[in-house]
């Protein structure tokens, strides 16, 4: 039987999370749940935002469904009793150092999008992120120049094998969609990424079916935004990940549909909606649950080995949206709960 | 008597800087030009994409119109002597600290917008990017791990004086136009950032008539794609202003018609047309001088304390673009040269 840890969190991430366990629930699979708090819920029941009982559930489980954290009453916080340490802790805890993040027009959706409809509908691509390196986790701190002055400092860096797994898993991605693969990087300034280009290079001895290509991270921003569909998988560092995935989602426009996966090379993965904690709307019963049913299914499909469950769920929710729901992201008045039924009906 | 240097570049940087030189020799002013090779063409020429010589006449003039710099030819150079390194040695050895970035929609152009032509109308925003420091310019090489591994490296920092200035410039730019700011960050991870957001707010006590608002790095490149007209100046560092600007210019969808200006403390100024080299289209007459030609209009604001001349090319080239010449880029079949005989005749 195989454990999954729920980790709510803040915000919307409750509401959300429960409907993707009625779905995962409704499947008939050998699954078990255990839920544990994250977050801003943490620091407030626990003193903590990644409290030692969290963090344990979510290395005996064999998979992580994550809700989301961010809670504005947590702002003033010292950094690391801020909720935002809680997805950071767990990333660096478990070696989560692979980010997928699908971005794909869905059909009917365009009107989400502020891109035009021609260019939006051509969106299907994959961003790969490195989420265990980089200027996230160099060394950091506050100093005093030689002048007196503070200055902030962060080292960014990666050494060529943190390089090479996260290569591998994008010519993999590559590999398992249409044989694209962009590396993207700033090589014209930045050493770290001289040397990133230069082990992606050397990783694609490995995959002659891949056809590899080079960005600048500046180039990429704009391409993005004028021809998406140019895109298969983009493979690129954790700080030009989190800034391109997050682009790359708005211009599909209807993030409450949008899934991602944090996995570790055995294929152990956290599961999240890239939605925030929105807590504007949080307990209304507002919220999409899609983003967090689908990240369910990511689950399925990279750690739990259930392709086809996984396949199911998501063409229920292609099912759910073309039957004409929708919440109130994408312009409908679906309750969450509703949305959820929908999608468990077209189950 | 002003010396304008003109560094035309590589790619189509000598065409464009011509049509900006006619315009600026129209004019009747008191100026005068020198020329000097930079980038690729003066590693060509001189062995270094910025030679001494070049430098000093930029040390020596009032202003510096940039072509551009970029040449496939030297792409196997050592950093050091690749063309970007002439624009990043310009940056910093004139202090040239300021980057102002204009992000407008021009009237009649929102065909060029892979956005909504709702939403690209509302776009009149200026970056106001940092260049002197950040991840660009601290410490940075190859070193070897414990593991015996290769590493790239590169130090990010901003000391207090720096992040001061540049807010500074941020706060007057805002002044001068709908006085909201938007300070962009990464303060939820990076120290650097931290120190960022700590000064621009201190900054803020002397512009109690400007509203700053704070945004992270994800959610700014979420949001120039979802409602860019929300922003009216952006204040960032030198590493997110190099993506978030050329995210933001592509947004608009014309970027042969984006000047922009790098400036020192007492104004003096290097003035470039954000489009490249595009080295697929060099020395056919079909590069837009638009661009080139609003730098220079940017440079007598700017620089030269002419700002009716300024006034009288910039509507000159919205009176050339308003009867229709238009430039391959935009559509159209007029030549550099055409366009820029249009602008002259609407001057
Ligand atoms: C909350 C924050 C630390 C995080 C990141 O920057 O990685 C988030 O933006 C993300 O992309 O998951
Ligand atoms: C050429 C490159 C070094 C430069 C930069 O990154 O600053 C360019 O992208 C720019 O924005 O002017």
């Amino acid at each position: 039987m195989a454990l999954i840890a729920i980790l709510p969190g803040d915000g919307i991430g409750p509401e959300v999370t429960t409907e993707a366990r009625r779905v995962l629930e409704r499947l008939g699979l050998d699954l078990s749940f255990e839920e544990a708090p994250v977050g801003g819920a943490a620091y407030h029941a626990a003193g903590h935002p990644l409290p030692p009982a969290t963090l344990d559930l979510a290395r005996r489980a064999d998979a992580i469904l994550f809700g989301a954290v961010g809670d504005p009453t947590c702002d003033s916080l010292d950094r690391h009793l801020r909720p935002e340490q809680a997805i950071l802790g767990l990333r660096k805890a478990l070696t989560l150092f692979a980010n997928l993040r699908p971005a794909k027009m869905f059909a009917g959706m365009e009107d989400a999008s502020a891109l035009r409809p021609e260019v939006a509908r051509a969106i299907d691509l994959v961003i790969v992120r490195e989420l265990n390196g980089d200027v996230y986790f160099g060394e950091k701190g506050m100093r005093t120049t030689a002048d007196g002055l503070r200055q902030g400092y962060d080292v960014m860096s990666y050494d060529e094998a943190e390089v090479r797994r996260i290569a591998v898993a994008g010519f993999e991605a590559a590999r398992r969609r249409r044989g694209k693969l962009c590396s993207i990087d700033k090589a014209n300034v930045l050493e770290t990424s001289q040397l990133w280009r230069d082990v992606v290079i050397e990783t694609a001895a490995d995959y002659a079916d891949v056809t590899l290509t080079h960005m600048y991270v500046d180039n990429a921003a704009m391409q993005l935004v004028r021809d998406p569909g140019q895109f298969d998988v983009i493979v690129t560092g954790n700080l030009f990940g989190d800034i391109l995935s997050d682009q790359a989602s708005m211009c599909v426009g209807s993030i409450g549909l949008l899934p991602s996966a944090a996995l570790d090379v055995a294929g152990k993965g956290l599961y999240e909606p890239i939605h925030g904690s929105a807590p504007d709307i949080a307990g209304q019963g507002k919220a999409n649950p899609c983003a967090a049913i689908l990240s369910a299914a990511m689950m399925l499909r990279h750690s739990l080995g259930e392709p086809a469950a996984a396949d199911r769920i998501e063409a229920a929710v292609a099912a759910a949206l073309a039957s004409g729901k929708r919440t109130a992201d994408l312009g409908g008045t679906c309750s969450t709960r509703e949305m959820g039924d929908a999608v468990l009906a077209a189950l």
